[in-house]
């Protein structure tokens, strides 16, 4: 169904979340906004384009989660508290139903984290969705990337290599995976656990080009080095079953993009609250490593170095 | 040249404005920001893509110009301050010169504001770029939509029509005046009259879609109406000598979108002060009617109703 571009805006605008903070949101020039006294704020921007970050088949619904799953999982990444957002989204068409489906993933999403959409832009173009994410956090309680330190425990939320084996899976245009595909098309960004290490990690990366790939950015942000036991990522039952090679299983545990668990690093006498952290966050944490002296992230498997078959996920070279 | 993810991120980073509140800029899952204590943050996110928003041939200094000129335009319809932005940018490849040339024009503007790159992400995907735009007003200050009053005075700023003008001639394949392109090209945001304004006028919006049709979105929000005198429209001597055929003229300064000029609302007793403002901000303003009871816009030439050729510039129709 043919829309035009107030039509679609209105639309959006009828579903968005009501927050008091919100002074004036979607229909002026700019959003008017009320940040937190003493509180820094903390902004985020990634955009999803068709082909690119979501396979051309990907429902609408399943798009409007991810694209604001992944900004949520920059701020889980820093340790904030996510508050409002922008869209901005080009379609080929004005289609009322398929930004009807869109804004049913996105709802669903924004309303577990009562996040505001409170302005942006609906226009014509290729397929694309960019959202800028704004939230809050205390002063110098930020999980930077910058922040590990030698002799910090390495962790990982979650199962990586999920997402990516569903991507395999659909290029190879063999047997699908549901549960695999799932976590390809809406994965679940970690801010609960993310606000809750921002009180005792020091540094966190969210996992979106691949887990050894992110890593060395923290690494290179810090001046450390990671050493990674391979043997000790975690594994999800639908890996295991979807993959049966080892090896391979591995490349996509230790390289494959698009996950959005958080790779974190914190201290050894911090092992109990991670723990009790996770719990909270319904969700599983697994030591992998630790940070020492030096530079790059170093893998081993039976304590001999391990490579995978890929190291990460450029999305120019993608 | 070619060059990876990173590389254009190390390029942009380097040419970013350094101001004292942003506490992280580029470099990690998202920027930390210090707003100013009791100022309300002002957001906006406009996309241009190649094709819709900017011709294909347009330069890629203009397209980085105009990106963010089109976002400051929306910060000064509120008569706010600008900060800091976040910029997310689709190429087709990565090109190392594109983009140094993109932000000859992106951060020329960018300092002429002192606004701060401070995030965002590269891509692959056709080219689009969107912006989101971050400043600051005191709260009650904002010049809304909604704000517009019987009797204000309906003033404009610059001379609208030169924008559509140049498209119309790119449009047709002939003579082209590089003084109506440049207005195209590299609008001028109207930030310092936004903000003089927001101490004397009671309502603002800018250009982009086409004086009348935006402000109709003025009397929708304030439920007034809108007489414009046709015959007043400032009109500038490139347009006088561009097009000869004066209900083409006029068509163009009321329906042509893309000038990113202030039209605003202001109580009659601010005449002296909105020419002072003007004065000050270096851009002419022009008194071209008033708002009265009622709803809708009514155009007047020679004291009968005038009725453009096109009556707006809607993105998923133009």
């Amino acid at each position: 169904m043919a829309a035009g571009e107030f039509d679609l805006i209105d639309r959006i605008r009828a579903r968005t979340v009501a927050r008091d903070d919100v002074v004036l949101g979607i229909g002026d020039d700019a959003a008017l906004l009320q940040p937190p006294a003493g509180m820094q704020l903390v902004v985020a921007m990634d955009t999803l384009n068709a082909g690119i970050h979501f396979p051309h088949d990907t429902a609408p619904a399943d798009i409007g989660w991810k694209a604001l799953a992944v900004n949520l999982s920059d701020l889980a990444a820093m340790g904030a508290t996510p508050a409002w957002c922008t869209l901005s989204l080009s379609l080929s068409e004005p289609d009322a139903a398929w930004v009807d489906a869109f804004l049913n993933g996105f709802d669903a999403l924004a309303r577990q984290h009562a996040v505001a959409l409170v302005g942006g832009d609906t226009t014509r173009g290729p397929l694309s969705v960019c959202v800028s994410m704004f939230g809050f956090v205390s002063p110098g309680r930020a999980l930077r990337r910058a922040a590990a330190r030698v002799g910090d425990d390495i962790w990982v939320s979650g199962t990586p290599g999920d997402a990516a084996a569903a991507l395999a899976q659909w290029s190879a245009g063999g047997a699908r995976d549901p549960v695999l595909r799932a976590r390809l098309d809406r994965p679940t960004p970690r801010v609960t656990l993310g606000l809750r290490l921002s009180e005792v990690a020091h540094a966190a990366i969210d996992i979106s080009d691949g887990l050894l790939a992110d890593l060395a950015h923290v690494c290179r942000a810090s001046n450390v080095r990671a050493e990674v036991d391979v043997d000790a990522l975690p594994v999800s039952g639908a890996l295991r079953a979807a993959v049966s090679d080892v090896e391979t299983r591995r490349a996509l545990q230790a390289s494959g993009g698009d996950d959005y668990e958080l790779c974190f690093a914190a201290p050894v006498a911090q092992r109990d609250a991670i723990f009790a952290a996770a719990l909270d966050a319904h969700v599983p944490v697994t030591r992998i490593g630790r940070i020492v002296e030096g530079q790059g992230v170093v893998a081993t498997s039976n304590g001999g170095p391990w490579m995978p078959v890929r190291t990460g996920w450029d999305h120019f070279a993608g």
